[in-house]
């Protein structure tokens, strides 16, 4: 069943402050529209993406969701089911003074700034790549990798934040392991959760360097259940079918990379009863640090282990 | 052939300032000894790292190797063709003031140090796992991975750098990536190219977040070729069956990832004809970012793409 | 004249999202009490920081004041007057896991966290020095230095901050120079300006590495004015008898020099008419860089000229 | 009088690896030549930089001057008494790829370089300001501020460093307190200490943050002296007539700054009998972060105290 949600206007450009646009019962199962980043706006290579998207009108998400039962500290699952693709074409920017190999607002330099370019990627029938035109009239060609950028809550002690922002509270991780089958931890911060999802993403590396990804719309069908927490909880934490994972959000990428790894070794001895030092020991031979963004206003690294060396 | 180096006692700990210990021909193969970075001297959980191997008597390395016939500003490309292991268990260590996880001489603070701890980890007879024993007396499992942490040149200028720093000139990488069937590309900054190796793996997650890894011996076969550079050429470039990368080596990590994404978005560049933006959107796209080690004088990032995207 | 604005209980603890307490008329000279970061609440060596003061309950501010006639997007010129303490004590404390030799939530790691620790500073009749009592019996004495830590207004796009957070819109700078005879410059994003002044400091060294400074409360006279922007406007700008200066917050702390220097290169280049690299010359060999905090969510720093120097 | 050390043509590039050009007594006070970071070359805002003082050949120092009876471990203190500026004009320029607000070898971008610039200050004849043209035509003046950039010894552990770095062993600080009547303590890491002097800027602001100060050669008289160490003795200290500080260097800023903020907070401990907590409260509410630069291979910072404050 599609919830009457987002009829195409009604998305929101924060994480927090906002009355629920839904509420669900916890486990139900419910699909939703989102918009990519740029609204759906930028649909050809000589569109322009400051003035279709004005900046903070970047990223608008769908939300909030509310779950019925939910309190204030609760701790909940958002399970991502299915990722089907609401267009058969995505966009990517290059733009100036953004992105990771750029001078930007928040990291300044005086040289001229990069120009600005479009690319349209193409969606190919088999939904396993995605095609886009070189100027010098060559294709393209990267992996189909769906995933949502942003999934998060409203944050904590009544802050209201842009939805381009990454933090305890989820929002814009852009880390791709965020798709079917994933599970995200989140602490609820206001009764009924106040669940945000958009920032839909057909293809991206690690880094999500440029600044944006292959942007594109899905219908995302998802549940949100209730979930036991531990004394470790405290970042979010990302569960797939093989991998457990924390995610940290800081600048510099040191102190991501910190506060995953960190998080990981406590989740990872609360749960297998290890002292502290052979659960770090276990993690610093077993863990995976995947880059998510270098590009947001602050970046995210994802920190997991394999179930399987948890005994 | 294993060609009579290092009986032993002849091991060095800096990269450069040294007379070759070893000439070979390009191309041709040959097997050295590597010690571990303890220079084998830590073989039990009752060892005392620091005494054993006081800094900085710390990563021994084999050689310098000269190639025949190479001059100061050639590209090497040294081949990884077999990783033996020399031993049936490797150790592991977490110290006082060292590792990701707590503060260190570089970046200092005021709490108590944590407490130093060793694991000897045994590679099963199989050689798909390594396993080691938890204080609550768990066994502790973590998947073969064997690389070597350190493949250097003697640096550029007249520098001597401690073998556990990596830079432009190789060193301490510690990127698992540096394994059986990988080409390291490093630009020759002496006649001759003086080559280092060292620092086996036995595993190691993302980062070296304790400050080791599994450190062991291996009997390597490797060789050295000469390798055409291209205008793009700076910072170490890695090759495997399946991708190419660049290396980059800094602090804090955020200018590690820059330099290996900067340094691949310009490879791509020259090696398929795109120009600069395009090669950029490609990258951004379709790379991989993995961290190396978060541990050293300078932080490690490998920035790679599918060779299948290079069209 | 004292204006009646917060009577004890009337503090807030976020920047954005209020209602005016308070309008006053441009150019108008008035005084307001603002609380010590703790709300007064810490009054003896034995007093348990995070109970009187649990977090985020922690830096109170006065305010918001509306200034008649502004509109979002108007340049505002705060100028404080008169800075006078509301007591003859102010408190200081070290706190786990907090402050910059320590690790912290944002920048964790696994040893064991440093005690907490409060001192209670008297301020001499002469108000020229603060003293305390050192474990060992000693007297600790610091120059008498008031200032604000926290000057800010509403911040732009909507949304809503802690009140120790600083940022484009102000808040928790901790730079010393934010004293009686300077002016601060910020923008407004919302009609009437909504400006909050707090976290008075009767003494701190730069950078508040410990996390606090001697906190303490003042009856503060300032006035607000409307100011002519420029091209260049973009961070707050800080005026004091003899400097101009730019102020950056940004982790880590290179980030917020950057947005620091380049602000000031840009303004002094319109300022001046100098071209931009003359005017990175001027700066480059005549600038003062002052560390405001490194303890924050964001770190500061404030890059000034002498006026002298700008012909 | 002048000691018969570097006649025009014997300066060296590197810190460590060198037989003494020079040896003193200890206590002696002697005068030496320090080219400045062209190596004179650069005498017209026509030249051109990188031709005339190519990369590695840049900051020529003077030495190493050994000390006679220093052994390895010794603690040396270096008294500078007279900085005479040896000409009547210094040299500055902006260079591509270098400095604070440009992507560099380092830290890299994708925008286009900057250009290059070239300025020749000139000395008033009362020696307190240099003048120099804008393009604009207007006259810029900054205040005579001289002072070494380079000081240091050969480093530890037989590394041998290019003199624009600056480390543990001094070298390349570009702090501007290192100027007459400053002594700085480095413990020697060889017999004799093998001293290393150059760099001498005229003026700089904080940050050196365009690359380069306005740099001069100097006639400089000092004397070098053993002195006692205590178990806090790590990093390099500066003392001055009326402050004692310590030097941090290392990327990014945030741990120059760790490491000279924990390392003065030792020293005060030791040196007044405070225990650390209360030693670290004293330094916090009364110390002073001076940024040396912000574009050399690593960062400098030094934090001080006044000596009234020490009791």
């Amino acid at each position: 069943m599609v919830r009457p949600l987002n009829d195409g206007h009604e998305f929101v450009f924060h994480l927090g402050g906002h009355t629920p646009r839904l509420t669900v019962k916890p486990g139900e199962t419910f699909t939703v529209f989102t918009e990519d980043c740029f609204s759906g706006k930028l649909t050809s290579v000589d569109g322009k993406p400051r003035e279709v998207a004005p900046y903070p009108q970047v990223n608008p998400l769908t939300g909030p969701i509310a779950v019925e039962g939910v309190s204030a500290g609760d701790i909940l699952a958002i399970h991502l089911h299915r990722l089907e693709p609401a267009r058969d074409w995505g966009v990517a920017t290059i733009s100036p003074n953004f992105g990771f190999l750029s001078g930007t607002r928040a990291s300044p330099n005086l040289q001229r700034e990069q120009d600005e370019r479009v690319w349209i990627w193409r969606l190919a029938s088999d939904r396993r790549t995605l095609t886009t035109q070189a100027a010098n009239g060559r294709t393209l060609t990267a992996p189909w990798r769906p995933f949502h950028g942003t999934l998060g809550v409203a944050p904590a002690h009544g802050e209201v934040r842009l939805g381009v922002v990454p933090g305890d509270f989820g929002g814009n991780f852009d880390i791709p392991d965020l798709t079917e089958g994933a599970t995200l931890y989140l602490r609820a911060n206001v009764d009924g959760g106040h669940v945000y999802i958009g920032d839909g993403h057909y293809a991206q590396g690690d880094g999500e360097i440029a600044g944006t990804a292959v942007e594109g719309a899905f219908n995302t069908t998802l549940s949100i259940d209730l979930a036991d927490g531990d004394d470790a909880f405290d970042w979010p934490r990302l569960e797939t079918e093989t991998h457990i994972g924390v995610i940290g959000c800081a600048r510099p990428l040191d102190d991501a990379a910190r506060i995953a790894v960190a998080g990981l070794v406590r989740w990872v001895a609360v749960r297998t009863g290890l002292d502290l030092m052979d659960a770090h020991q276990l993690v610093s031979q077993t863990c995976a640090l995947r880059i998510g963004n270098v590009v947001n206003p602050a970046f995210t690294v994802l920190c997991s282990v394999p179930k399987s060396v948890l005994g």
